[in-house]
């Protein structure tokens, strides 16, 4: 694994709880973590569980005893290891945005492809028992077809101006700013959910333009500040509106700056037959309205999604006890790597994650130029 | 007044209620109701109250004991009737939209203001306690600068391909669809909450093309239709984003399409100090956020705006007991009546009525030129 | 009609728009009004529509062209006023608690009886749609048998210590406290949706044993204090578990000291099938959940009880467009006219008032014995 | 540790995660596991973690190499092994309830002070970010003079007459069922938040009297079962009412039979300056009103209890992403080890198993005699 801040974190957690709660066709086991400062990866490899660590990534990727290798590090790294590890014949698991631009994303996805290495991309959400039954619902044509898809992935970590200047702000190394980040998980779960974009629309804004410079690094938003000021080169929030393929009207907004909205990633979908809301801050919980329920007793539902039945859930607890965040990340493992060892199928890939910056790109044009521009365009 | 349908009845309703729970300036005599049918009108003015029966609308207007017309007749009759009240030197209370474009709107809006009389528009949701509230907390800067608008105005009652074709999906009688009935009121309360549109950009659908033609007329959608049928000439549903004149993003969808959201009329309004959301299903309560709240407080309050503190909850019942869908109209009714009887303050007016209506054209503009329209344009 | 003030108010809307919303079988017209204060009832006359008012119940009560009187004074005058108009022979309705105790609530039952009068309480909370909804689920067997049924009716109007002493903080007048006062509706909805209480065991506070005494009167609290205090002679809060003739287990709570709940009037029951829950402060929804509903796709749902296939609600406003606290009133009346105009079933009539009476007695037998009393022992 | 199937897959979770999230000053050793059956043992600690493993407890007890142990066998065993292992010198974990009766219990605690070891009662959700929160405004005297204490713990899981007779529903096992079970977690919560129970009064069910034997077990309700059918020796539900030694007046309830309640574990608190509610469903939210708050703005705020200001939150993941259910344990685990390894404070210790047990047994004596019973009794 190369990357061991927050998402080094979650994804070594990961590896560690998959054997206790699923029963994956291989056995995982946690090789190498890699990052550049020695003592801190070293703490990491200690705390994480584990067997080495490595500070030079080109060293990890080259070691014959590891066959897989997952990728955290800062977005602007994504490419180079990618390709080195696809080289040495590594699975790839890398997390999102696969790339800062586009033309790095198909670059990695076909040589990936052409080397026949299983790759995927850590849109992790999907695996959440809820946002799993939504695609159950909808995949058993139980919304009927599909007139309205509604977005919002709303944090409020930059609302105040004295949140320093994390990497996460700055183009050159994240390529985006709220829209990669976290549009990235909106447009991926409407793909998984609902189908292709056709053509879209936004406007974006950045509303702090200058920040505290940075001394330290960690979790979202680093530690420690200077005085001094750097600018801000990405945005704070992108909203856009969406025609899908399949004539559905979509509506997305991802922003660092919505006051009191944590981690608020939603979606709203309307169909013929009935709707479905999701919260990620509410995990659990699904809602869910059936037409076809009697008219005096139609209502939402809110579905704990925590039964045997529901898929994933019936690994953790007894109904009614909750997951967390983090557990996403146990499912997507245990997929990939039940994808590895038994070929089966698996999504999302790094298809998706071209997919997906498809439409983060074709967004910022239609930016630039002020009006629509077709997913066929960019 | 002239209607006696849903809005007929509202109306009504209000005019018997003001005098019990306020104390306005002048006596309200609900004098004359006016109808077509006269059987219709004649039952209507029984059972509402009203003193006498009209069923011609030029007759009533011409009647010298009126001092005051109240218009909520379908969309495509305002403009006539009111332009012959305001000749008649009537003070003039007209349903929303205003007109069936902007045209007649901005025509209308100079007679009443060379003619002298006092003239409103019902955008009644501005006079709900829970959104005079929210009025009260952004205009006291406790929100700080405006960074995020979003609405909704979400219904279902179309979602059946059955339901008939109401008056309301004619274009020629309602002058649009879900765009400029429901649409309307969100643009008048972003612009009463937090400022004017600066440029738009929209997408709508008509999802189902033709519809059994009706054979009676009643609520929204009418009773009683037929095996033939006709043509939807409105939207189904329109949703555009926006940029503000004080810099803030705005997203907008209106639709009667939303499966389980039966009038699902919301906002939420990110400021730089905290946050805002309101849904008319719920409308006793507001939602409130702030960032000086201390960190380990924070949270959105539920707040039920039924305190003697609240405008207009005092004058209804103790804390806690709720007021529901038309107690806005005899807050609207009882701040027009004052207006017209104290020359104190009022909005919305004609003036209001004009600035939603370009604000609906503009996106209708966005929507055949496929980019953004400044308001200006239209 | 006998009393001028909170409920005076609300009655008086009532009548006012019985005939509007509704086709009673007959005229509702407004004779007279009745209080002892003469500008005080005579302003209410007017402000309230009544045709005429009187300051001497008796001579009210004596009346040729009245036929049925209602009576909403404090509670000591229910026994008397009742008894007179009676033996008047009018059909009378009539606040609740219908007496101060339960001797006097079982004259009056027999009085009425006896005179072959129609004769109803006020437990208006019956007829929300909401909870005809939840009545009609239990009756048509949904819900299966009933194994828990939770209560709460929580206010907070006394937690401030320098609220004043109100009529409804003096035994003498009141009978009771929160108990007889909010209790009372617990229990009459109890009975109402699940059925006859068997025992009951429970607890009872008065939290601040003194109060500024009041000068004015108004609402539920009063207006104007003096600085002498007076001694607070009823419960603050009252508590109490039951069994249910069914076998189902009850838990009841009413407080006036529950900072922040309003009017936190709550029921949720549970049965072999499904469960129910209900909250005034949101009379619109119902929450149900149903086994029956597929394992995966079970959640309680939230309905809001504005369809045309709810009862009353057709009567208002289209779907989605929310009634409030007073209309419950309106359904009330509306119902009891029917059943003095045409003999339809009605029920709360005294015979409920009693029943009701003899449960709250009971819970206060049993605090002071310390123990289970059973409702046949009062 | 003792025990393999829910509660031990639980804990064993927990001290695996504990190192990497927390910095516990001693190392924590996952040194063995024990069971009856081998081959379910052997799995266990293979896919749990665990150096080794035991089939007798008797001899893991013994071992020098284990300084501590954990105890989550069924509840009649607890008694034997603590006393061995007190007996062993070793630091005792052992689930709830502490023992099968409050005479055991107290022997337990007995030994455990005399020997000097460290103990503790596995009283997990006092340790949950939210409880966490909830204890300091209380402490700090925000909601003033405690009033209310309302708790539910809720649960369906036996609604269905056919789910099995699992040792929880057997007495001799289990101790008792629903009230030993569940009721204790809310009991243990109120001791913690507001403090000591004054007497109690009861009332329990036990709905289905039969149920089919069971054939294996795993989770809460075991699986598979024959046709044959046993007794159920525990009730399905209790409910209790309190008196609290500070005067606050309290309610409970725990029932395995609430259709749609999957794990409804809540408290509302009422104070004179505010309240807080709660709901284990929602483990990440507390729900907090303050009286002081402005009246026209004060309102339930839902506090997402994932700031880095919230203790243990900090620990796992940023603002806004969410826990679950077992980390709990983690935060139980961790404070344990301290007070192991440190000497800081550390409660619930078996005195608050005893504590709990106390009211437990209060409860059930009241039942049996229907009338209320002091704590000091038992």
């Amino acid at each position: 694994m190369v990357g061991y801040k927050f998402m080094g974190k979650a994804h070594s957690h990961a590896y560690k709880d998959v054997g206790m709660f699923f029963e994956p066709a291989a056995d995982v086991v946690m090789k190498a973590i890699c990052g550049r400062d020695e003592q801190g990866v070293k703490d990491a490899a200690n705390k994480f569980g584990w067997e080495s660590y490595e500070t030079d990534w080109r060293k990890m990727v080259a070691r014959d005893d590891i066959d897989f290798v997952d990728i955290n590090a800062p977005s602007d790294a994504h490419k180079e290891i990618t390709l080195a590890a696809i080289a040495a014949g590594k699975h790839v698991f890398c997390e999102k945005p696969l790339a800062l631009n586009l033309a790095d994303g198909r670059e990695m996805l076909a040589a990936a492809e052409k080397a026949g290495v299983k790759h995927a991309v850590c849109f992790n959400y999907r695996f959440l028992p809820a946002v799993q039954l939504a695609k159950q619902i909808i995949d058993e044509g139980r919304l009927g077809e599909i007139h309205h898809y509604r977005a919002t992935y709303l944090q409020d970590w930059l609302v105040d101006p004295n949140t320093p200047l994390a990497w996460r702000l700055k183009k050159e190394v994240a390529g985006s700013g709220a829209h990669g980040d976290i549009n990235a998980h909106s447009i991926d779960l409407a793909r998984f959910l609902i189908g292709e974009f056709d053509r879209v629309v936004g406007h974006s804004r950045t509303f702090v333009k200058e920040r505290p410079i940075l001394t330290g690094s960690a979790g979202l938003s680093g530690t420690g500040s200077s005085t001094e000021k750097g600018e801000v080169t990405v945005d704070d929030a992108t909203g856009f509106i969406a025609d899908f393929k399949n004539g559905a009207m979509g509506m997305f907004v991802a922003s660092r700056f919505a006051a009191g909205r944590k981690n608020h990633n939603t979606f709203e979908i309307h169909g013929s037959k009935g709707s479905i809301r999701w919260d990620l801050e509410k995990l659990n919980e699904l809602e869910v309205y059936f037409r076809e329920d009697e008219p005096n007793l139609a209502g939402f539902r809110r579905i704990l999604a925590t039964e045997p039945s529901h898929k994933y859930a019936g690994n953790w607890w007894p109904t009614g006890h909750i997951i967390g965040y983090e557990h996403a990340f146990v499912h997507i493992v245990y997929e990939f790597v039940q994808h590895i060892a038994t070929g089966s199928p698996f999504a999302p890939t790094f298809y998706d994650g071209v997919k997906c910056q498809e439409v983060l790109e074709a967004v910022d044009l239609s930016i630039e130029r002020g009006a629509w521009v077709g997913i066929e365009e960019v």
